[in-house]
């Protein structure tokens, strides 16, 4: 069974909640499968060049974001928690096999490397799924970084993408 | 089904392995019930004198040791992999619910604290069980810091008082 062990913090934790027109199913399928993940997970005109996925706990989950530019920024995080189909929980915190990750040198920081974890949830509901992704950060400064980097309108464009990509497959 | 993701690396890694005359679900039992952790959890004249266990991903694994001058140590860890009788994994790398635990204050980490994960492998054995801790750190530091605390004599004599603890119960 899934469960929440906490209530969002305001101060520390970002949370974007929204109805979508798509099944569970396939929503976990979207964020479980390179294949169907790369299509919608970084916010045009940013592409996901690559990504691999190893699904149980410990396991490695990596994208390789590219800007407009061509600039490419590497992702490393571990999948810690992973109920089909209702939840998937992943952290950069951990490298995969559950060490501990370096703590980001100031110049990675600058670019907007900091620490979190990452609670997905996804429950069935009548027009679709109910989709909450809840990210949770170590302090308030990253908390306000991934804010004021746009995480909302991040996020919620790449939801978009999701279920637009997701009506065609 | 447990599976080990990476073999140990000699630089950043701790491993003791031994064959303990004691049933699996003995060893079990002392790692996840509190009432049986603390008659053995820190060598003694140290004492382990509170102890909180929330035994799911992402459940809290609290423990409050006692130098035998009286001064308490908290150690505030979280679950990541529970495969009952055969595979426990918690980190200090995230508080209890996920979230990316601060970085040791300069002063704590003068005192030891550091980030680690342990993986603690019970496997069955004619003598009783075969007995993994592997313990892997974020850098070379701490490791030699584990190492030079007394990594394998403290947890080696962990293990003998679980022995001898358990056999009596």
């Amino acid at each position: 069974m899934t469960r929440l062990l906490h209530q969002p913090d305001p101060q520390l934790d970002l949370v974007l909640e929204r109805i979508v027109d798509v099944p569970q199913e396939l929503v976990w399928k979207a964020w479980t499968t390179p294949e169907h993940l790369k299509p919608w997970f970084t916010p045009a005109p940013w592409k996901t060049i690559d990504c691999e996925i190893d699904l149980g706990p410990g396991g490695i989950f990596r994208t390789v974001m590219r800007s407009p530019e061509g600039q490419e920024f590497p992702n490393l995080g571990c999948y810690l928690e992973i109920v089909k189909n209702e939840k998937l929980v992943w952290t950069n915190a951990l490298l995969p096999g559950y060490r501990p990750a370096p703590p980001p040198a100031a110049e990675v920081a600058a670019c907007g490397l900091f620490l979190f974890t990452a609670i997905l949830l996804f429950e069935q509901h009548q027009k679709g799924t109910k989709y909450t992704a809840l990210v949770i950060h170590k302090d308030e400064a990253g908390q306000k970084q991934h804010e004021e980097m746009g995480f909302h309108e991040g996020w919620g464009k790449a939801l978009d993408q999701l279920v637009a990509y997701m009506k065609q497959h």
